[in-house]
């Protein structure tokens, strides 16, 4: 199994090093070579290379069986010409990682983190399906001057299509239930994307469709998150609301993603960002990144095994109160990590 | 005073009855006149014309002195060939009306109305000024076909200038806070965006000014509601941001906002939409189209000491326990509005 690793920005370095050597240690104890090479990217892109993104990642990437990216970005690059999240962007493009899967669950011992009511909260289990290589993050024109600016949010039926179906096919494993998000009453896009979701329905007659305006769905992921099953969305209200209901689990430090193409490797990563303000001081909660390589065993290598015991080893150190900062412990970073390890081994 | 009420559809025509009968309380009490006119509008307007937005209905609106809007909107008319939406996006943008005013409070007394955790809500008092007539909503190229979809997100940088002066302004009468919302790592126009902010911001040295990404500023939203004084953005995000701020207090059915042009008349609304399932019950609570009336009392007439007697009156009225369904109680709209109307006379 070869790896692409790319650690970042920020705490990004300090969770992939959690990552990568609770790795190593399953690998040892199921006897699986994981072929890991680490490459500059973001931030630390920049600095090594002066960019985001040089050639060597894009090879390495590309070559991959899987990737996996801990974090990028901070206010040091905000101004580069090539910023770090113009590189990631890069990487979903060249990658066609068009598709990004965020599962948004919050168990009942967990419930009480939540900003939400505890009863509200209890029992969500949703799924958010975002496209990520269309809209308004790649649509031409896009420039601005001292005068105006535009951007393009541009979808081909093909593009909709796709993520479309993979959503259905998620739901179809899962409560059967699919909610789209959109704006047709003021879109153009999202007229098209809603004709396409009810023309692919007529294929899926066991799974019940409902649309909901983008706007009704930020209100509604707050008033009532349990009522959700798989949500399919465009990039940038994907954007959007998987972020918000990131946080209503109130363990955003635990959430991890995958980011899939037709062909060619997924990429895995945690839900937040790099944190720069927690940089360096071995306090960032290492669990959205263990969840990711989780993800990964069990989504590219189909290793279920190796990933089933990982997140019970990684839920037995918290279970028995090692908690990191971020949900109110004193639990660093390397010592949740050397938990885990030693359960595992 | 000149007034044009927009009725429009679902519960819109019950609340608008509210709103009115206060009003015309309020002018014989007070000893003014209100020149009411009711235009058809929406999908009233549909049914009545074949227009959402008639004529007739335009001239009222442009030569009032100020218009009173209730809701619009329904699956009656979703597959109209103009929408009552397009209706409302005409009479926006004839009238100019490119800031949306939304304030977002949650006092003591109804934070456990709030799906946030009371505490973390508690105290919540801010305003979203909200761009109203540019942006994805406007912008040219806007078709699709079934092949491809294109929306076009254009601002001209004066459009930009003058919302954000506006903000500036309100911010000035308050906490000297500003949260300027874009997505400036993904889209052009947001780099116009932050950059006019940042100019602007130097005419306001005692104004704080911070930047948030969209998605960060859904997740504050919810994390720390607390935290912000003048939230301004551009019109989907607005859109988005403004109805997720809306939830959090719990009581949709009791928020105003006011929509400003340049010059001409300032439009007065609820927040929440035309509510087509609770519709035609008098159970609708008319608060939020109450409160609009103060609001229009207030900002277009200069009205205050009206203003806040209507606000007082249906606050004791909500003291005393007489609630609507929403709320928890069994109050219904006429009930209530006659109980408001018992106070003021
Ligand atoms: C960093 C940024 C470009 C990115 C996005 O908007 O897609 C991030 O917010 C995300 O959700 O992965
Ligand atoms: C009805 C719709 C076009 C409108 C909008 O998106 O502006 C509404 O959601 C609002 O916020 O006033």
């Amino acid at each position: 199994y070869t790896i692409a690793a790319l650690p970042g920005d920020g705490i990004g370095p300090e969770i992939m090093e959690s990552g990568l050597t609770l790795l190593e240690t399953l690998g040892k104890k199921f006897q699986h070579e994981f072929n890991v090479t680490v490459y500059p990217f973001g931030g630390a892109g920049i600095d090594e290379t002066g960019d985001p993104i040089p050639p060597q990642t894009i090879k390495g990437c590309s070559e991959a069986d899987a990737i996996l990216l801990a974090a990028i970005g901070g206010p040091k690059w905000e101004k580069a010409e090539k910023t770090p999240e113009d590189g990631l962007l890069q990487l979903r493009k060249t990658l066609g990682l068009f598709s990004n899967i965020r599962p948004i669950a919050v168990s009942d011992s967990i419930a009480h983190l939540s900003p939400l009511k505890t009863e509200r909260v209890k029992g969500t289990d949703f799924i958010v399906v975002r496209e990520l290589t269309g809209g308004l993050y790649f649509g031409q024109p896009k420039h601005w001057n001292d005068e105006e600016a535009t951007d393009t949010l541009f979808y081909k039926k093909s593009e909709i299509d796709r993520i479309v179906r993979q959503a259905f096919d998620i739901a179809m494993t899962r409560g059967k239930k699919l909610t789209s998000v959109d704006k047709a009453n003021v879109l153009a896009s999202s007229k098209l994307w809603r004709k396409t979701v009810n023309e692919i329905a007529t294929e899926y007659p066991e799974v019940t469709v409902d649309h909901l305006y983008v706007d009704a769905a930020s209100m509604k992921i707050i008033q009532d998150p349990t009522s959700f099953d798989v949500i399919v969305t465009e990039n940038m209200f994907g954007d959007i609301l998987s972020d918000e209901a990131s946080v209503i689990t109130g363990s955003l430090g635990m959430l991890p993603s995958g980011s899939h193409a037709v062909s060619g490797p997924s990429l895995y990563e945690p839900i937040h960002g790099s944190a720069p303000d927690i940089a360096g001081k071995n306090i960032a909660n290492p669990m959205s990144m263990i969840l990711s390589v989780a993800m990964m065993l069990r989504q590219s290598f189909q290793l279920h095994e190796e990933a089933a015991a990982l997140e019970k080893a990684a839920s037995e150190v918290m279970d028995a109160g090692f908690l990191t900062a971020d949900l109110g412990g004193t639990t660093t970073t390397t010592a949740f990590t050397e938990q885990v390890k030693a359960i595992l081994e």
